[in-house]
């Protein structure tokens, strides 16, 4: 398969979480997930509500649209979904793109299936799923990315964990004794996320709950836990 | 001098902003500035406030006190002031201790004064002042300590230029023109400082006065806009 199935491309803004937190993007969202989370805040990624909105697209042609809406003005491309990890080699020519381009990959996916491009992306964020998600983790997998990762390619990678309730952050707690080496960030999750309006009080207030979990807990001394900064900002908006 | 000046020691907490946003750490405040900022949020480190608080310490008891408020509940100790790099060999001697225990330096200086361990700090923040603190940057100082942590020394460094206006951001892009392999994080400035009660909406409006003015401009790419967490959470509070 020669194209990618895409949903939105926006931009630029500024990333809002995770390990590049605070760089200026451009976003290109994937359709298509393998996973159902009960939570999850692009779910018109894989509920079918937003499926005529889908393009099949070269990677030329996202190229000319990320030049299009911003002409020079990045130098960092976020690919988010779905999972973007779905798509195979088509996702390798479009990295190889941006790199000939002068502009860096950054990539998240769940850890759920592997492709030989993660060695290429410069920023790649593997993000399993807490219980509360509703989805089983992978760990046979996740150690063989974990592995592949760790003895291949110039990918910078870091692991996420979005933690909305104590069972999330024992989960985040085992994720972190499995792969000690890879920097951790921990997130607070977002509970309602089709709330109008100006919902920065509530995420500030989940915030400060999860810097207390982290405080207390001697065994997360080197986690870094983290918002979402465009959430706090933007709220629920979403193509921010 | 054997002795260090320390105005306040807590935590652990988690670091509010910068280059390791997010992560845990014990606080440890140096007394005394060359700087006299308008807007600085630790006046009370040079305006003699406070100065019955300060206690001359021996890197040996700061340890000691570091251990007793926190056990091995921490990994990283952020040293601030005032500014640190007043303090010679002193720093350098608790810095040694710190690594002795497997415990990460992040120290943030305005670059104003080179001290030899700056090739020690783990984490080291170089923050030049912009026009609106009433400072003027001795570029020709900022240059050869720039070259000195490019050519020597273990240290990550980066720089972090505080933006009140628009005279600041152009500061900060001169700054960014001037060392464009350097990190660059901009973090918009706390307008009051004494203000009592919530002022997290306030501080996201700043912050996004700050991404739009970046993500308008090809020549801040690479910038990273970060806020101050701390504040977003804790407000004004000191200690925190």
């Amino acid at each position: 398969m020669s194209k990618i199935p895409v949903i939105e491309i926006f931009g630029p803004t500024i990333q809002g979480e995770g390990a590049v937190i605070g760089v200026k993007t451009m976003f290109v969202r994937t359709y298509g997930c393998d996973y159902r989370c009960g939570w999850c805040d692009s779910s018109f990624t894989w509920d079918g509500s937003a499926k005529d909105k889908v393009q099949m697209m070269e990677p030329e042609e996202i190229l000319n649209e990320l030049e299009r809406l911003a002409g020079n003005n990045f130098d960092c491309v976020t690919i988010s979904g779905g999972n973007p990890a779905l798509i195979g080699e088509a996702m390798g020519t479009f990295i190889q793109g941006l790199h000939e381009r002068g502009i860096q990959a950054a990539i998240e996916t769940q850890g759920s299936r592997w492709q030989d491009w993660f060695c290429d992306v410069d920023v790649l964020t593997i993000s399993p799923k807490p219980p509360s998600s509703g989805m089983n983790t992978d760990f046979e997998m996740l150690d063989s990315i974990m592995d592949k990762l760790q003895q291949g390619g110039r990918s910078a990678h870091s692991l996420k964990v979005v933690v909305f309730d104590e069972a999330d952050f024992a989960y985040a707690k085992s994720v972190h004794k499995r792969y000690p080496a890879v920097p951790l960030f921990l997130q607070p999750g977002n509970e309602n996320v089709t709330e109008e309006g100006d919902i920065s009080a509530r995420l500030l207030g989940r915030l400060e709950w999860l810097f207390g979990l982290a405080i207390a807990d001697p065994e997360m001394n080197r986690a870094r836990v983290l918002p979402q900064l465009h959430a706090l900002i933007w709220h629920n908006k979403r193509g921010k």
